[in-house]
């Protein structure tokens, strides 16, 4: 796992994050915040919070309460405990970019299928830098709708063992996805001593939680495993247009949900979430990768430090982007780049996200890939003493020397930068030789090598024939027809 | 002008620094440093330093005590008054690229030519964003190698109302400089009271200053103008193979030609310069953008502000790729981020560089911009009041609402957010629509229109006439045979 060691880059003075404070505070107990839910409102009523229908008006310092018995880290076991995760503090967890309907790969756009949404888990499990695959890097549309949980988890929980995801669209899906992470753990009371997956809950903002999302939280939480709290803010839409509105709206949801899942289960594990950027006034269209998102992620970061808890940024790898090009390159680097300025916890859609999320990309995901590795090298200390001031070196080469053969150098050629992946240092007479590839040409190169790396992941036959069992089961109650979707990996 | 009132990136501890500090002291007392020039030679031997053929080995003490009595802030005159520079502090000056010998427009890679320059300088003096046309965007290539300077420094000054460059060859190319410099101003004394104009003096790394340079660097500060002194190390090459040697050998060279300057003009403006990046091992190549570059500006930022000296960065925008790409888009945002983060008060290289500074390139040029527009909106503080917490947006909103049509808002929408030039957040069947023109397309779009906004600036017609009759008295003078030269402007 990625520590980051680095300084934190803050921006917001002490009077900015007061009045901020002051802001969620006034808004949770004078607006309120909508559940949609009659157990919440419930759990809400019977801790003494005002409810009007189904509005809570929340008492800040009960929230605070709430908040503290949240874990400010925690562990998170996988299949492989080589990737085990913590939670928290300096460590980073990156997940690849999760739910575009679309995938692009070179010129073809097409709607996501699951043999995609495989090949993509397939590169979340072969390179280092992704901690899990999530539960699915694009829709696999060629499933039916109410049963495509099912083969997502089979597929993610078998191709890769990292860390996974669950989906959170209902009740009875969330229950699928626990069921079968008891499964592949040894049962139920394995999952409930230490988390193995995550669901991201949305919130339906502005300052609702919508029923079924509910459901989802309610049951995920219930399981002990992790919940990713995400405001969904759009500034201009479901945000005001101001910065500072969207951080104390953004603080006021997330907020009510941590003390929800207190109050289901006191400890918890959450991940309070952000997912702040802005739409362009003129068309209406989400934008990614501009300065509101990278002040967004600074300052999200700095608040969440503040409550304690474990901070998911919105993303890195964000982009409006229509393509692999000079745009996604910028717009991508910024909001990765906050993200660890910020010192997110949590880095969802950090690799593949293109056209404002609505297709999961191979060639991005290669482009991300290699954000993170500059990154992470970009965030390692520096380690500053005699030994690597080189004076022996300055006094072998003198004035107007050269140091490739030095022997300060010879000791040190082979890994003493970085050395990009994708990123062409060719001269250009040799580039042109080769093809005149830019990177989205050689991207396109790349991910089919990488996936030819991919080896299955040891797994217990039994488990496996279960787990099979399971969803041939619920295939059937849930009255799907015998899927002929096609898979990557067989 | 651009005023960065955003916190710095600090990634040095006081350890570190005082660890790099006795580097530099070490490396300047002990190895020294080589002036091929008996002048500047003499001035370090009369100030009581040791010199030892042509090194010299400087006093620590005796070097920041010179470095002193620099001015840490100073202003520079431009023709228009609007267009002054203010230098230091949390100012930022922001200079397009300089000197490639090739051009790229789309697909078409040439010599640079001048009606190349001066098309770089009109869009130099269109982008409010850049503060300067510097000497030449791109190296006219189709002029008369000894008398090129003349039609540069008519091509930047009349095209342009702003500050701009020199040319640093030689002592005969400085002295025109400066003469032209005069006519401009009014007068040698004009120009001397407040410096015009500034020149790149690039160090021969490692640890020595040639003799060409050094008369470039007599000649600039006696006549008062600003000179960047600038260390260009690639590490592997004229620098160690570890960061902080290259730091150390950097501020070496940086501080030993700050002191000769202050040792020739007690007070002269001088900016202490860093270009600081790496081969790669394999190919010798120089790479760009990667973590090596970005970890070196915030490094240099810290140390020259303990120095209490201007800063110019390495360069924003820098890119080893070939293309205006993906990789060009993130390593170009890497650098020019890293400039804004480390807190530079001088961006050289800060629009159209390409394939690691041999191509200066039109797309690119646009693409920077852009970003330059990102950063500075990025790097303006966020005003967090009572107000921008918009309560009574919430208040009208309500839960699960809309803000598209809200009275905050309605106030808003203009201005609320930053605009892009050049990124599309147009939806895919619009985008398709319009011909599904990536950056780069988008990019050699804009240029030309942006050429059509470019007005010349006003100019005395006795100026004008003076400045010519100089040129063509220096051309005859320097054996040139009359240029049949295109220019854009004519």
């Amino acid at each position: 796992m990625f520590v980051n060691r680095m300084p934190r880059h803050e921006i917001l003075s002490e009077e900015a994050l007061a009045t901020i404070d002051g802001g969620w505070r006034r808004l949770v107990s004078e607006i309120g915040i909508q559940f949609d839910h009659p157990e919440a409102l419930e759990l809400f009523r019977r801790a003494g919070q005002t409810v009007e229908d189904d509005i809570v008006k929340l008492d800040p310092e009960f929230v605070l309460e709430q908040v503290a018995k949240a874990p400010s880290e925690f562990r998170m076991r996988a299949r492989n405990p080589a990737n085990d995760l913590h939670v928290g503090g300096d460590h980073m967890v990156f997940v690849p970019t999760q739910g575009p309907p679309f995938v692009r790969a070179g010129a073809t756009r097409s709607e996501g299928t699951l043999a995609d949404l495989e090949r993509f888990a397939q590169l979340a499990q072969v390179f280092p830098e992704l901690d899990s695959p999530g539960s699915r890097v694009c829709e696999p549309n060629d499933l039916d709708l109410d049963s495509r949980h099912l083969y997502q988890q089979l597929s993610v929980t078998t191709i890769s063992d990292k860390v996974f995801g669950g989906s959170a669209n209902s009740r009875e899906v969330a229950r699928d996805c626990v069921a079968m992470a008891g499964i592949l753990f040894g049962g139920r009371e394995a999952i409930d001593a230490t988390p193995v997956m995550f669901a991201v809950v949305n919130v339906n903002s502005p300052l609702r939680y919508d029923g079924r999302m509910l459901d989802a939280l309610l049951e995920y939480t219930a399981a002990g495993q992790v919940v990713l709290l995400t405001p969904f803010l759009l500034m201009g839409a479901m945000a005001p247009v101001t910065i500072p509105a969207a951080l104390v709206q953004q603080a006021a949801e997330a907020l009510a949900g941590v003390a929800l899942v207190q109050l289901v289960r006191p400890g918890a594990p959450v991940i309070l979430g952000s997912f702040l950027s802005n739409i362009d006034m003129q068309s209406g269209s989400p934008g990614f990768g501009g300065p509101e998102s990278a002040i967004g992620l600074l300052a999200s970061g700095q608040i969440a430090r503040r409550l304690g808890l474990p901070w998911r940024s919105g993303g890195g790898g964000l982009t409006t982007s229509q393509t692999v090009d000079v745009q996604a390159g910028y717009e991508a680097f910024n909001t990765l780049h906050a993200a660890f300025l910020a010192g997110a916890n949590w880095v969802h859609q950090s690799a593949g996200w293109l056209e404002g999320g609505l297709v999961a990309c191979y060639e991005k995901f290669i482009a991300d890939v290699e954000l993170l590795q500059i990154l992470r090298a970009q965030f390692t200390p520096l380690e500053v003493d005699e030994a690597s001031l080189a004076f022996d070196a300055h006094d072998e080469v003198r004035h107007g020397g050269h140091f490739l053969g030095a022997a300060h150098t010879m000791e040190r050629f082979r890994d003493c930068f970085y050395r990009p992946m994708l990123a062409s240092t060719e001269n250009f007479e040799r580039w042109n030789r080769l093809g005149a590839r830019d990177g989205a040409a050689r991207a396109a190169e790349l991910w089919p090598k990488k996936l030819e790396e991919w080896q299955r992941p040891p797994m217990d036959d039994a488990v496996r024939a279960e787990l099979e069992e399971y969803v041939e089961r619920r295939r059937v109650e849930l009255g799907d027809p015998l899927p002929t979707v096609a898979h990557a990996v067989g």
